[in-house]
């Protein structure tokens, strides 16, 4: 039973799809409410429509003077030709401070007002501090020695520099979408319409299981013909990064029948998710293989390298899925199947970022699988680290980008482009602009 | 005083550089010890070399059947045809699990062996198993029947499916440099040389201030003029995601003497920055340029929009931003000059991803200003989303990257490539490969 990538990846999302975590929220989980802050990376539950307008009201854009429709003249005609025309002189009343509700404005009186303080009634445009003449607003307390007078220019196009009330968002509608995953910019517009909390989905459980007989848990001695279990902290640590909670057992041996007894323990939590690495291959000890055969549970082999042998099932209900067990092999399964399953299911991690990249060396693969790479990914250009091989780890923590040769291509020439997953940081670019000194900038 | 936007990304980065985050850990901030998964998106503390050789033992690649070097013949030779040259036939020897430590292998015996078992002093090459015949293990226990019999195809290249000891690293090599963000791969390297717990850098802490009378906290009541407080939120987010710990104290007025008294308040904690937004612009009421006013913090404008004023300087020795209010300023300034000056001193977070895109419809920028735009990115095109104000919280969050226009672009066509750094999830591609059907995959 050989199936494409494709075939695989569908198999798992629907998998997960038909478990208890779609279930519990008709496909988006369970629902919990949050303060904003804690929301960080989490999922939208429901949609969320605004509950005010963003502005709440119409203000302005610009420290300046607040002048009256009526003042503005022929504004609109004169936009077009780059100068206003004449002078305008008015009266300067009192100030608009940011967050108070100024009185109506007077024709012939200029009032200063401050960026996103609330227009007054009246008010046409908003001409800024530094178009005025004085350029400076007028002490604030004026004594006795009259009305200060200021000169504007004249010209100015009515709505010049007011945000208008809902120019953002208008109240009632549709601000973030469920399934949203929030950054800073949607915790910032959730605050920004008043909110303090916001529901959120429950994260997905996984529990996770590491077996055989050859790994030792690191921080011990490591017996001859041993190795320490990667697995298991580079797998909790990618669901963890992709948003789910992990539950992590250790079974201590290669008997099928403690593996047995541990899945068939209950666990402390709603499980979403059991996930195994090794043990599914076609040696003589495989140790998930042996205690899965007549569970219903299928072996089937996928056209991908590192990664072609995986497991896939339920157990008592609950989504099963056996990665392979070389820690390459593991992560490059997470990569290409569970973790868009999550993001499908879920709406938390973000998709990876897949990009276009030269390869900058000749490389060859097999054509009857779609094989993983790893590299090193910057301006555009993909350097492969390491050899295929899948207990490449060092290789692997040396990438940033998982590389794809799909089905079909079997050589590639240095400069051939290939399309590149970004797994980890990217090397800062250059920076975007040529940078002026301050001679080169108007004052 | 205005300047470049290179100009103030290099005095904020040498800001922090000289305050007590530096001072610290000699440029990288104090250490402190973690288990491995609690380590997950921290930034290492020292360089460390790996205290085992990965693989530690020769292994195989497959399973099989580990060959005598004595029995391959002349396999180098025959490697070149494509074809091997006649068979071996070779008694079968007790079996090697991974694990194990099996005795040296005598010339005429093949030994079953697993994936990741340590291959049998002797061994010149491993057969995998498919190869043989018969292409699968005899029982594991054949009684007193005589011992079975493999053929096994000759002339296999000497080392064909050994894995050496050291081939993905040396013992002693170095694994990870001093400054290495930990994800998922990183970390399964340090489990995989027997690492239990991790030294990182400790997080770098931010007193984030909220100031000014107009703002109101969200959950409570909206009085008339005012707005919600959407910018300590989007910031804490911000310098949260990007690995900081922030302190949040709200300063509840306007009144200059109350932020001094703030700013004066010893911390609970050491900080390593103080950081407020709004208050820095020219207009009358500028609560954070008053209370600073006489302190040797800076007011410079940088030539970028949103975000040209900025504050910049020391409070009681200890590094003072100051962003605009407006909450799109707020956060192109955390993108454009604290995040990269946070990942060049502490190494995290990862540098945003800085990639060319066409535009999909024209946009004008001030030619004196560097301009960043937000837009939505897919596919090697962004589109914009609102137009420049900088309160258009509602477009930011429906933005996926920042775009910018460099100083001494003033129109942009569609179609023309400008740069974007993503800042939200990118939309899926298509999928890699095209998803070939079972029948199209070798068998």
């Amino acid at each position: 039973m050989t199936r494409s990538v494709s075939e695989h990846q569908l198999a798992v999302e629907q998998l997960l799809g038909a478990g208890g975590y779609a279930r519990a929220g008709r496909g988006g989980g369970a629902a919990e409410s949050l303060p904003l802050t804690a929301a960080l990376g989490r999922v939208l539950a429901a949609d969320v429509h605004a509950p005010v307008a963003l502005p709440p009201f119409d203000n302005s854009q610009m420290d300046g003077y607040a002048v009256h429709l009526r003042d503005l003249g022929d504004g609109p005609a004169a936009a077009g030709n780059g100068e206003p025309e004449g002078h305008l002189r008015l009266h300067v009343g009192a100030p608009v401070p940011a967050g108070s509700s100024p009185p109506p404005l007077e024709p012939g009186t200029a009032v200063p007002i401050m960026t996103g303080a609330m227009v007054p009634a009246g008010t046409g445009a908003v001409v800024p501090i530094e178009r005025a003449d004085p350029p400076r607003f007028p002490a604030l307390s004026t004594g006795d020695g009259g009305q200060p007078v200021v000169q504007l220019p004249a010209g100015t196009p009515a709505g010049t520099f007011i945000r208008r009330a809902g120019s953002d968002i208008a109240a009632g509608d549709l601000a973030l979408e469920a399934g949203t995953l929030l950054g800073p910019a949607q915790l910032g517009l959730l605050a920004a319409c008043g909110l303090a909390e916001v529901a959120v989905r429950t994260p997905f459980r996984v529990l996770l299981l590491s077996t055989g007989d050859e790994v030792t848990e690191p921080g011990g001695p490591l017996g001859d013909g041993r190795i320490y279990d990667a697995n298991t902290t580079l797998l909790e640590a990618a669901l963890r990064d992709a948003g789910a909670e992990v539950l992590r057992t250790r079974v201590l041996s290669d008997d099928p029948e403690k593996l047995r007894e541990a899945l068939d323990t209950p666990p402390a939590a709603e499980i979403h998710l059991i996930l195994t690495s090794g043990g599914i291959s076609q040696g003589a000890y495989e140790v998930v293989k042996q205690a899965l055969s007549g569970s219903g549970v299928e072996f089937p082999g996928v056209a991908l390298q590192p990664g072609g042998p995986q497991a896939i099932g339920t157990l008592g209900g609950v989504p099963f899925l056996g990665f392979p067990g070389n820690p390459v092999s593991a992560l490059v399964s997470f990569e290409m199947f569970l973790r868009p399953a999550l993001t499908a299911l879920t709406g938390a991690p973000a998709p990876r970022v897949a990009l276009p990249a030269r390869l900058t060396a000749p490389a060859s693969s097999p054509a009857a699988k779609h094989q993983v790479r790893r590299g090193l990914y910057r301006d555009g250009r993909v350097e492969l680290i390491g050899g295929p091989g899948s207990h490449l780890l060092n290789a692997l923590a040396g990438s940033n980008a998982l590389v794809h040769f799909p089905v079909g291509l079997s050589e590639a020439a240095a400069g051939d482009e290939v399309t590149v997953w970004l797994i980890g940081p990217v090397p800062p670019p250059a920076p975007p602009v040529p940078a002026p000194t301050h001679q080169e900038l108007p004052s």
